[in-house]
């Protein structure tokens, strides 16, 4: 069978990433084990018994409508409370028409490298960047130029120096809140002055938002894409973090030159995101606040930080720096340079605690001595138990 | 924004394709047209109060974990029933661990050509084949060698002719029953005989088969898969014409080589399917009778197909031919060699009637005087008037 599959399919220098994947995969799965390791929301604030209403309800009012096939670009319903609700709090004024629905915003991702990179293409992204990101694009065999970032994210200069020294690139792939891996927000100035630079050298930029609306303090920022004056800005939401990711619903919003094309790869890759689910989800926000459900996952995700972070604080080696992210799901820990998170993620293995090495979120790969840590999916009790056991092992590393 | 798309977004001969595909979705949406264009399933035969039961169910049973993220591959209890209740009907001795769900098959068509298809490698199909999937696989560059069908499908001395003449074949692509768009059933030898070839030109073939439980009479036949001694079939299937659509629910099933490839690719493009809809159509196999839905379905069908065909027979020009289906959703009708059904078609919408011209079934076009009938989705005084309108139209065009 082997010798049939695609040229495609020899994955070559992603392996590391697959690996590291399949790492995150089976420590999210595995029993017995504390992981940090998986972005996956904390399912005790689903609203499941708000579901329940909604899916009669939704049954009730359009019958057989809800589980028929639909158009390719979703529900107008759906699509309508995307721009009208969502987007409009971002800064965006949002036109209905212009949203795609897709499974996730991994499927955007995928659909973004899919409309626009040819091989050879560069991609600029935050130096480390969102692993699920870079393996969506690296089907389409682009290049990846990675951009410094400092407390505040992509550092401008240094965007500038990367966006002149390449200029076969396509887009800056940056994820602006609470960015995956590092928990890190990119600044307003720093959100002009990059669509600046965009316009500047002619790239177009791919905002990816997942965790914008996971605010735990301060005052929320307006997207990148609340300043692009020409069409520079694809937008990615989903409503996995805000809402549940089982039910697979995310959105692509872009011009409708370029959002004719992601209809024309939704076709023929999958014709349509589930009907139902998308109704769901309309008929949620419909029926209940969604704002307030956003709100109850603060709380819990707000107290699990800080939890994790004074955990971080009293049991890690003082020589260990980590973010300190004002939302989302993720902080981002860099060790001396001499230590490699791939050992340390072995020893903690044998004392049954996870965690995702930083090698799998840089791009051109090569620094090793970064891990990420999810606070989202994990008990108050486990994030103790977990981050002792961490700075246990980092401590014996560092002596050995 | 255009000279930013990827050179892989310019369509080029699949044009005549896209412009089909958007007529159907455009007369599918359409109000005041009869439709006999899409591929719909009958919204009326959706089991609407089954699933607010099992949604609820599903709900209480798995609480957070019906709406959190889950196995790339599938929902456990999916795949057993898919395997168990579904392939096993089909004569193969299914293993759940070779099956991994899709969002439709559509997606199973689309990862079937990224797993498998090099540019310039050979896809052969039936002359005329399932638009969707040729649409798939021409993102992948492959060349298209088309076999002659008789009233029974593939002919299998015009397969070994194109085997011989392709030795760059990557593989067989195949709807054995009620084939999309013909509504032709591939009997027992010739099965075995694909097979036999399949072996000895050392190719895959990929089997899809949507429409295989919808039989209206007869006996129902093994799937090609079942005589399969070599791995060397890839077995498509789908929720969509025996449940919901909507849910968008299909399952490839093939060794588990192969279906690690396919693993990768769902990992990177979308993650996984919905949990949920994963979980409610389990749900519906345990609490309800999938054979019996499946029976009023076809009860359904049954008499659209009869009073179709009757009205054909009353109303088309005696030089039409036209299939008889067994089963399925579509009946084809072939016009005399001089009549263009895409002018036939213009003429039909004036009169607010709708169908598929049979040029987007060509793989390689050039045939021009056939056209596709839908049967399930339209009313039955509809199918009547529907029927009578195109004869008056044919019978013009003829005169004229």
């Amino acid at each position: 069978m082997k010798e049939k599959f695609a040229e495609r399919m020899e994955m070559g220098d992603s392996k590391e990433i697959d690996e590291c994947m399949a790492h995150i995969m089976k420590l999210t799965t595995m029993k017995d084990v504390i992981s940090f390791a998986g972005g996956l929301p904390n399912k005790e604030v689903f609203p499941i018994e708000e579901m329940k209403q909604v899916s009669k309800k939704v049954l009730e009012v359009y019958g057989g409508l809800a589980l028929q096939y639909s158009a390719t670009e979703g529900e107008k319903e759906l699509k309508e409370a995307i721009a009208n609700q969502i987007m409009k709090a971002s800064g965006i004024e949002a036109d209905p028409d212009c949203v795609m629905v897709t499974c996730g915003s991994q499927q955007a991702l995928e659909f973004s490298g899919r409309v626009f990179l040819n091989p050879g293409d560069v991609v600029i992204c935050e130096n480390p960047s969102y692993v699920g990101a870079i393996t969506a694009f690296k089907s389409y065999k682009p290049s990846f130029a990675e951009v410094k970032m400092d407390d505040d994210g992509m550092m401008m200069d240094d965007l500038e120096r990367v966006l002149k020294e390449n200029p076969n690139t396509k887009f800056i792939y940056t994820v602006p809140d609470f960015q995956n891996p590092t928990g890190k927000t990119l600044p307003l100035d720093r959100r002009k002055k990059m669509i600046e630079l965009a316009d500047k050298y002619d790239v177009l930029i791919l905002e990816d938002n997942p965790y914008g609306n996971l605010r735990f303090e301060g005052e929320g920022l307006p997207a990148i894409k609340s300043f692009d004056k020409n069409d520079r800005v694809i937008f990615l939401g989903t409503f996995s973090k805000i809402f549940c990711p089982g039910l697979r619903i995310g959105w692509v919003y872009a011009d409708k030159q370029a959002l004719s094309q992601y209809s024309l790869v939704k076709q023929s890759v999958d014709l349509q995101t589930n009907t139902m689910a998308q109704k769901e989800v309309a008929m949620y926000m419909k029926m209940f606040d969604l704002k307030a459900n956003i709100e109850k996952i603060i709380d819990v995700y707000r107290r699990k930080r800080n939890l994790m972070l004074k955990a971080i604080e009293e049991n890690f080696p003082k020589d260990c720096n980590f973010t300190k992210p004002n939302g989302g799901l993720f902080i981002w820990v860099t060790l001396p340079e001499y230590m490699d998170a791939s050992k340390v993620l072995e020893k903690a293995m044998e004392k049954k605690v996870g965690f995702v090495p930083g090698i799998a979120f840089y791009a051109n790969g090569g620094v090793r001595n970064n891990f990420r840590l999810n606070f989202s999916n994990t008990g108050d009790d486990e994030i103790l138990t977990g981050i002792e056991i961490l700075g246990k092992v980092l401590k014996d590393y560092e002596i050995n």
